[in-house]
């Protein structure tokens, strides 16, 4: 099976799902979501949608499972839309002037316009798992809902926590995976729980399909992590070591400060300048900071794997769950 | 039936929705939460909680149709919440520094925050309304999250209509009416509608009421538009006319500027200051501005009235509601 067949449809249903605001009064209100969502203005395509792996997750899921993943589309959707309703309100928290290449909604229409976008697709993704209902009997839409909901407040949760990370200096290890856990890998378990459930699994395969997407998020952020302070800017198209320069208290520099060597020394005493980005980063490394984020990679990376091979994924849409984990977490290079 | 019955089971009800934040990780995130919805902080309290209208009428509704209402609570705490997210994002959007005589969330811990504060409460909406799979049925409750959403989906609507209204020169009254139905309406509309869907009413008569919410919600805001610029200080807690030197274009300005008389002429030239208030207000009055504000709060009273007498409400529900309502649109006065 391959992917790239099910970008169209997705792509259909979410326009399908954001034209709930095509209407004459608040067509430039539609515009302000489809230009996010890549559709519409500058910069317009398949670069700007980005790669719309949660739904991906979803449709492969309920697939593998045995279903017919059209009728989980509407799902699909539902996690897209979540994901981009949180992307907008980041951007914003954040102060991001671009995303994916383009002028974040915010910088084009300003903040109070584009807390209101982002609130405008988290309703759409509520109305989109309600639309289930047309396929699927009225108790499993629900438990969609209960499930896709409850990722939603660990995002809220995951993004408290980052936000008051930044004013912490006591922070451990396990403080970020408790971060992450809420802004990555809950949306992720939740599209493969969700994908299982659509696609008639029991209680139990949808537990093992939900522990692989919590563990896929997990050793993605980890590597993303690793890729912000050590990657190759040709493969990540953010400068190097950007993260550093940021200040973001990811999982190497958590590891780093734990260590209280010349690396939490040097972070003790303020930014980082891009000029001493390369000698911090070898720091760093030096004390530990890569290999151990390297080993909680290859470990997350190990449990993703080890519960999809529980969940026994099924067909060509089977096959495609394992590649895509393996190219997801670079398992293919 | 004493509308102040309702009160403390709303309370619990709210306080038990929100305690899904109440977790070791998450107590300060928890207690931004508790503190705006009005539990905790400096000048906690019933006068800080707001009047509960939305729950209220969800609750009096499902007991005018004969149903018990406490089987509704969780729809009750639902429509509350999401009129508190609304606030939260609200308060950022126009950058107020008060809320109900406290300082707004934005202003005690950032907008970053204070986005994430309004995006949790709207979770827990969603949340509560499937909490109702309890006690009803699931085709039910998945018609009552339908309802919920669709006006959630208003609300942004309403609110992007009145921020690209603030830049506007070119606006009609009509337009007021799209805004209003959107911001103000939508919601109360949603609180009947969901209110008899639980209360067993069948379709037609879930309309009925669900119009009846429409009205008061269209009729309590012109009342609050004409009370923003003729009020009595000491009744509406606000300085008399602050609309004015706001330049918010409330029902009255927007009948005022379609005359095309003096006060148009005086609200072209710029903003209002405090010191002409009073004059210019006699000015918008006598171009028509009162009276034909107020002629239309009247015929939206009267179709509230009407709608809630062809709801023909039952019992001491019924009474309470008409009573609620002749309260809200100062009928009593």
């Amino acid at each position: 099976m391959d992917i790239k067949t099910l970008l169209p449809p997705i792509e259909l249903e979410l326009q399908r799902q954001v034209a709930r605001l095509d209407q004459p009064r608040t067509k430039s209100f539609h515009e302000m979501l489809t230009y996010h969502m890549g559709w519409t203005g500058e910069g317009a395509g398949p670069e700007a949608t980005g790669k719309r792996i949660r739904p991906i997750l979803a449709l492969l899921t309920a697939a593998s499972c045995g279903a017919n993943w059209e009728l989980a589309l509407p799902a699909a959707a539902a996690v897209e839309l979540v994901h981009n309703f949180s992307l907008v309100h980041d951007d914003i928290q954040d102060n991001s002037p671009k995303r994916r290449g383009r002028d974040t909604a915010w910088v084009k229409w300003g903040a109070p316009m584009a807390i209101n976008v982002g609130d405008a697709l988290f309703v759409m993704s509520s109305q989109a798992i309600v639309d289930l209902k047309e396929n699927y009997p009225a108790e499993i839409v629900m438990k969609a809902a209960e499930i896709l909901h409850n990722a939603c407040l660990d995002l809220t949760r995951g993004q408290f926590l980052d936000m008051s990370y930044e004013e912490r200096n006591d922070l451990g290890v396990e403080d970020y995976w408790h971060m992450i856990a809420g802004k990555t890998a809950a949306l992720l378990a939740a599209c493969c729980q969700i994908g299982a459930l659509l696609g008639g699994a029991d209680d139990e395969l949808q537990e093992v399909y939900r522990s692989f997407g919590h563990y896929l998020g997990l050793a993605f952020q980890v590597q993303d992590d690793i890729l912000g302070i050590w990657g190759d800017e040709a493969v990540t198209g953010k400068s190097a070591a950007s993260d550093l320069v940021e200040g973001k208290k990811s999982l190497p520099v958590l590891i780093g400060l734990s260590k209280k060597g010349k690396f939490a020394e040097r972070w003790a005493q303020g930014p980082i300048k891009p000029d001493e980005v390369e000698e911090v980063a070898r720091l760093l490394a030096s004390e530990g900071g890569y290999g151990e984020a390297k080993e909680a990679s290859i470990q997350m990376t190990d449990m993703a794997i080890n519960s999809l091979r529980e969940a026994d994924p099924q067909g060509e849409a089977g096959e495609a769950l394992f590649e895509l984990t393996n190219r997801l977490l670079n398992r293919d290079q």
